[in-house]
């Protein structure tokens, strides 16, 4: 009021204006804190710390949709095989992968590590989906999309389903993380990536996801990127490459250094009405009201960190 | 062949073959170079620079588009408005806000500044949307999706259209740049923000969009991100804010400095094949097809740089 209509007055609204817009965006439409019970606390077997130079990453595994897969990384994390590695492919709007990468101690300059490797590590067989289950409880987003007929939550992560062939998968959001292969299916092995773009979503069902990123993702996007014209995004600048400086699983580590996650539960009332506030937002900012249908990829699904 | 089915061979063909994919995800399904004749030069007047201390941001604008924000914005950068302000707002997925911000000159702690702000720079009528026009032509993407019946190119920007309605407007990709505004449609004054997570459709023809990042968006996502559960993600910490070091118009560079980029014509047979040969890959990577459905804001638009 003090300044009239000014533009201060003005830009400053503006600024509270699209900030609320953007809270409402992030947070799922609630300013206030859901009640605990809305809250899962993340199994810490389940729960893969990723250290990089510019912060840790926090990766929720999700062993249901791949227990093999899930079982094969945490052997490698216990046996800190990613330890001092790199991510040595990094595309802008797209991915970040992760492992032994090339012009490393495993590639053809040594034939009797790549040996040792493949006997410690066989390729495994692919995990793109699975047969739908009753648990746990599938919230359906309450509209379909481009890439599958139907879409929904389960515990926290994006899933779609193929109703009549009764199957479900994880779907290629920003921040899921996936096993690396070959053209043959069965041969993810070591290597990872994490999405950090534009959902990849033409590769649902074709690689093995199992998890996704609930903090640290604005690590993952400072990466030294690599050119997608040359050699597909491999960085060939070895020193380039950040390091992978260790992963741990939060159940191995001492309890003062493990940190704790909750993740809202969206079977909750709580995460439905958020997912209706976005679906029909009620912002005076919105001068035209967005159509009633939802991105999957866009619904925030809250973390917090817990003491 | 010489290490026959060992781990490492499967793994490096794995790295190879997920970089074959990666790269036709980035470059649109092709290895060899468009015709020389399926490239637009940007025009320097609509080419905008940012510099950041991790690198320069290249901006091209959409006038047709927005024919008053566009006058606004090259009016801002020529009296040199940004150079030395910050992106003070960035949340991590989703947009980059850049300006004058908060607690900064401008700021209620500065009244006469603002008087003088609103003087200088009085807000703009939205120019959210336009008649659809015979020029540029509007390639059809070939699917509509779940925000919009009509989507395409025009002249390399992502395009939605309301056919009943005669309506156009540019759609909100990873890289989109608008103008922020208060409630008020009318308010946009000097604040702008670029996309740098999932695709915010529902922002759509709701801001003013009117330019898209040609190159540096790795540089955007490096920039310091803000808490978004506190002041909607406006860094509260004033010196963590990156700096905007300067914003330039191409054409007022000294030729020496000034940088040139070539845009793929989204109107041309090769750009067709791009899209094509994406909706129906041929890669043996793919063990499934995906849905011959694309998303409008996954599909690259090719932009080179020339000496």
């Amino acid at each position: 009021m003090m300044y009239g209509n000014s533009t201060y007055r003005r830009v400053r609204r503006g600024l509270y204006a699209l900030a609320a817009l953007l809270s409402a965006a992030v947070a799922g439409g609630r300013a206030d804190t859901p009640p605990q019970d809305d809250w899962r606390t993340v199994d810490p077997q389940n729960l893969v710390l990723i250290d990089t130079k510019y912060g840790q990453v926090a990766v929720e595994l999700a062993p249901e949709f791949a227990p093999k897969h899930t079982e094969r990384l945490k052997a490698l994390i216990r046996a800190h095989f990613y330890d001092g590695l790199s991510f040595y492919r990094v595309i802008d709007g797209f991915v970040a992968q992760g492992g032994i990468g090339e012009g490393t101690a495993s590639t053809k300059d040594h034939p009797d590590a790549a040996k040792d490797l493949e006997k410690k590590w066989p390729p495994l067989k692919a995990e793109f989906d699975r047969a739908s289950a009753a648990t746990p409880a599938f919230t359906p987003l309450g509209n379909g999309d481009l890439m599958a007929s139907e879409v929904g939550f389960e515990d926290g992560f994006p899933v779609a389903r193929a109703p009549k062939e009764g199957r479900e998968w994880l779907i290629h959001c920003p921040g899921t993380f996936a096993f690396a292969r070959d053209n043959d299916p069965d041969t993810a092995s070591t290597e990872f990536y994490i999405v950090i773009g534009q959902a990849p979503r033409r590769l649902d069902r074709d690689l093995t996801a199992f998890g996704r990123v609930l903090s640290g993702q604005q690590y993952l996007q400072k990466l030294e990127r690599g050119d997608p014209e040359v050699e597909s995004g491999v960085i060939q600048d070895v020193s380039k490459r950040d390091a992978i400086i260790r992963v741990q699983i939060a159940a191995d580590m001492p309890a003062a250094e493990r940190p704790s996650f909750q993740v809202i539960r969206t079977e909750s009332k709580t995460f439905a009405d958020a997912v209706e506030l976005r679906r029909h937002p009620t912002s005076p900012f919105y001068f035209r009201k967005p159509p009633p249908v939802l991105d999957i990829c866009g619904v925030p699904i809250q973390v917090k960190r817990v003491p």
